[in-house]
């Protein structure tokens, strides 16, 4: 990367290694909420060239105070609890000591800590949780009428800006979302309320920002990270979470297996602005040695309460894998593909019973409405292939995730659907119909789907492909996959790529979708590009230092930032050069002027700038890079 | 990459730098025509692990000899003449004496031809021609009941073995494509002659492997190279045709400007195995200084035979954008973003009149079906922004392009169609069906889409979403974007990931399309992922070194390679060993066994694994690239 601002923070006693610091051409702002409440919600601004004459434009930012010029980051001492007045003000909570860490948690089998991860230095003792028979969920407030700040904080975080906007005309095809003009609290209160929308926000995560998965709202896009059985720098481990966030991840989930499992954890949750999610049955399958026929219910429940007190978002739950359908999946291609979901299966065929994580789901839903602790109701038995898509076992899953999706709306408790996989283009449409209907419009959130088997080293793309058509047609989140699925383990630069692709296919979703404050960044990205306002292309892009570098690996020199043409047409065959003069010469016609605008001048100032052209010796594919293909 | 093999071949007088060599894991095969006319078929066969029981899968191949082992390459001499004696055998040409090479043809204004790129050294004297009276078209035979060889090569290589298919039930969704189960030369000669798929074969490319453009076929895609001012290096330049090629591109562009334009054309002609387009107002261009006003009938004529003598197989042509177009075009965001549409626009706006182009449609015409150069009617005025997505200046110009194919086909002159460009999702469909309705049918050719603005770096994937979405829906050839696009020149990286990413959309909309052969691949690659044969996967993918170095830089053990278990999710938590052991489990239940399969062997057969494992002592993203994210 081009200068990514990843600095060591020498000040610290430990160094800290996450990156912090503006994206490049953004500043962070704090907009007020218009209802004067105080809440005051986190933005980023891209500042355009003073001589456009182009206002700031205002974009969704996930990455919390790490790209604030004016925060202090520690990673020792965590983020400032943004939440935590609000969780204490509806007096619902109360403080209990927390659950004592034991070596099993962190997966080891004595009482040694020392794995390689030190414990997170400014751990809690108390942690809180509903007194008794209360319920601290977003959809039980929601369900009697109430806004809460989190709701204000969406709202005004979904709207960007968006009450400038009424002039945009909106001509989305939506397949049926309900998309406002402009999002009120009291919309977002409603959307929670009928669980077309959840807010995971755990009263022990008091540090995330309040953001909402829904489909009447922006699409969202998830980024998986976690620790590897020999990873002992948690600095790095907190850094993937900032990273993932500073290119426009909205939630994190933490797939950690091994040892210091416990402890990573505390860390990035601790540092983290955004909601985490993970998959308990992972140390559950490591508290017991890793034999998937020992898993216990108490063991699981304890895992719960363990991580629930720690301040995880949503929980994935493959309470969906029954019994009856292991034999469905055998006949398969790639059999399960879902580690949380073949571990249950191997449980339920090694005990030949009933999953106990379906049995007892309403014991999880009790545990879970004590923090606000978020359903993603994991598909076990998605496909991992396209010959397996859509089948039988996939489907019997989905429909019974539909029954417990109404379970844990019983008891208030907020739930989203995860969802395939591998699918062909024409099997999509499918899917997102089948969800809708069966469970009731809670949101959906897919991995992929990936549109083809044919492309390792490919699947951000293959996977991408599909992200965009199935977040056009109503899914809230997509879960991003990076170009080493199914291969190996991503690096930095993977899980950027990742994020970023990820990024784009939720926004061409939102454009389909005619979301009114979308277009807004193409439209001022378009304007810079015809303008030749090189800079402001950069930063209105979604990697500016991607597009920076690739600029200047053809034209380096300062001048051809502000040079009318590039490197792909050259002087001469700069279409939108062309295009200006088309321009000006039109609007002289109607001034009834007969002489087409003065070419030689125009020629002359492009000469000046070939200058510039003619400083790149390298051998150049013409005109196969540019704008155009002809 | 991993082992390109990249060779500089130390036999030849002058050493040559094209890639030559098989695609890891494959061999080139060439399939007889069961005609028995002695036609054989070039295609890729991928060689499976002979433990595996598995046949070997063919694939479609573009390669030509260059990946042939038994071929010997000298890009001094060219590619052999597989169709010259098809060509010269239906007695309508005649030899005449090629025009003679003039300076500007080259970009010099004086006689001095040493612009760095020398003349081919095996040069025709004599080209051919149509007899008078006489019309080379495809189209014309295909109109008048004759199967010619070239139809019935692309018949073959259509089926890729899809007689051995008739199992596979069909399930896609084409949109009204009349995709047969099997590809007669029949077939092949009824859609030529209706105007729905074009093969494009200039009589002075007889080096050529026929390949058909039309829906009721595999997707197609181009890709775009070209010399720029300051290359000199003519291998380099072959080189960028070769590399397209190896990785899937059905026909090359040459977008080359500046000086050496027709030797260099030459020198890429006479190497390619696949169809070679052009944009001749490019070289015109160069002709008259630069200068578009001085753009004349009569330098673009001589410009259209000097290339169609040299071989090109198809011609962007921008007819299509009238004088009362261009003020629709001044009112957009981007205005015309099309280089070829902007010098027309910019033509006729200084001299107020009738582009010359339009007014002497039918002389070109003339001219074409004289050497059977297919028309590829250029978009000059699609749009270059999503706000100017499916505007007035864009479908005036659709609609004249329909009118121009029925004045072409009238000559059996051969058509394609080309589209945008920048179209958010939920307009792509719309340009589809008012192509097909507006040009009978005749071969879509898109760029992209890009289905979003804001995402320079990573166009490839904004507009792989487009492509993918558009071929499905019936684009016949995909024009491929690299990273670069919008900001630079693409390397041999850029080519290779463009290429890749486009063989990916377009196999995913075969996929859609319900194409009877092309599951086969993603079903043999998918049943190699789940018995682990990691070579057969890496192999069976559409870019075998990317994927084993991907896999590579996590388990480089050759070990690694035969393990059960992949770098993603360890050996306790892989999801396909479990669903293995499920699958056994399941079989033992039918043979009425009570036991589960023996979890400690496989436990055993596990722990010796580990050790591989253990090897990389790096920092692992642990899950977060598995196959899975719960």
């Amino acid at each position: 990367m081009a200068d990514i601002d990843s600095r060591l923070d020498k000040t610290q006693a430990q160094p800290i290694g996450v990156t912090t610091g503006p994206i490049r051409g953004s500043r962070k702002i704090h907009v007020a909420s218009p209802t004067g409440s105080g809440i005051r919600v986190a933005m980023r601004e891209i500042l355009l060239e003073p001589s456009s004459g182009e206002p700031p434009v205002r974009v969704y930012d996930t990455s919390g105070p790490y790209t604030d010029a004016n925060a202090a980051i520690d990673i020792n001492a965590g983020l400032p609890e943004l939440r935590a007045p609000w969780i204490r003000a509806r007096g619902d909570v109360e403080e209990v000591a927390q659950r004592e860490v034991r070596p099993e948690d962190n997966g080891q089998l004595g009482p040694d800590r020392s794995g390689g991860v030190p414990p997170f230095p400014n751990v809690r003792k108390t942690v809180l949780r509903a007194r008794p028979g209360a319920n601290v969920s977003q959809m039980h407030y929601a369900r009697r009428g109430i806004i809460t700040p989190e709701m204000e904080y969406v709202a005004e975080r979904e709207n960007l800006g968006r009450a400038r906007l009424s002039e945009y005309k909106r001509d989305g095809e939506s397949f049926g979302a309900s998309i406002p003009d402009y999002v009120t609290p009291e919309f977002v209160r409603d959307e929670v309320a009928r669980g077309r929308a959840i807010i995971p926000s755990n009263i022990n995560h008091p540090e995330s920002e309040p953001m909402a998965i829904g489909r009447n709202f922006l699409v969202k896009i998830n980024a998986n990270i976690g620790n590897s059985a020999v990873a002992s720098d948690v600095a790095a481990e907190v850094d993937k979470m900032v990273w993932s966030i500073r290119w426009g991840a909205d939630t994190v989930m933490d797939l950690s297996t091994g040892r210091n499992i416990h402890d990573t954890r505390e860390w990035i949750i601790r540092n983290s602005p955004v909601p985490i999610g993970t998959v308990p049955i992972y140390q559950a399958l490591e508290k017991v040695g890793g034999i998937a026929e020992d898993l216990t219910w108490e063991i699981f429940a304890d895992t719960l309460i363990e991580q629930a007190e720690q301040g995880v978002d949503y929980f994935t739950i493959h309470a969906g894998v029954r019994l009856p359908y292991v034999p469905l999946a055998a006949k398969r291609m790639t059999g399960i593909v879902s580690r949380g979901g073949s571990i249950m299966a191997k449980w339920c065929l090694a005990h030949h019973k009933e999953s106990f994580l379906y049995e007892r789901f309403d014991e999880i839903t009790e545990i879970m409405k004590a923090y606000d602790v978020a359903y993603s109701l994991g598909d076990g038995l998605r496909p991992g292939s396209i010959y397996d898509a859509n089948d039988e076992a996939q489907f019997a899953e989905l429909y019974t995730l539909g029954e417990l999706t109404k379970r844990a709306w019983a008891q208030d408790v907020q739930v989203m659907i995860e969802g395939p996989g591998h699918v062909p283009m024409h099997k999509i449409k499918e899917n997102m119909e089948k969800q809708l209907e069966a469970c009731g419009e809670a949101p959906f959130y897919t991995l992929g789907p990936l549109t083809t088997d044919i492309a390792p080293g490919y699947d951000h793309i293959t996977s991408g492909i599909g992200a965009a058509q199935i977040g056009w047609y109503g899914t809230a989140m997509l879960c991003y996959v990076t170009p080493k699925e199914h291969l190996g383990l991503p690096d930095r630069d993977d899980v950027k790529v990742g994020v970023v692709t990820y990024k784009l296919a939720a926004h061409a979703a939102d454009l389909a979708k005619g979301h009114p404050a979308a277009q807004v960044r193409d439209d001022a990205l378009s304007k810079a590009r015809f303008e030749f306002r090189w800079r402001d292309q950069f930063n209105l892009s979604l990697d500016p230092d991607t597009a920076e570098q690739y600029h200047d690996q053809t034209l380096p020199a300062e001048g051809a930032k502000t040079a009318h043409f590039c490197s792909m047409c050259g002087p001469k065959f700069c279409s939108m050069k062309i295009s200006q003069e088309v321009r000006e010469f039109a609007k002289l016609q109607n001034q009834d002027s007969a002489d087409f605008i003065a070419a030689e001048e125009a020629e002359k100032g492009m000469a000046q700038m070939s200058e510039v052209y003619e400083e790149t010796g390298r051998e150049l594919y013409m005109g196969s890079g540019g704008r155009e293909h002809d």
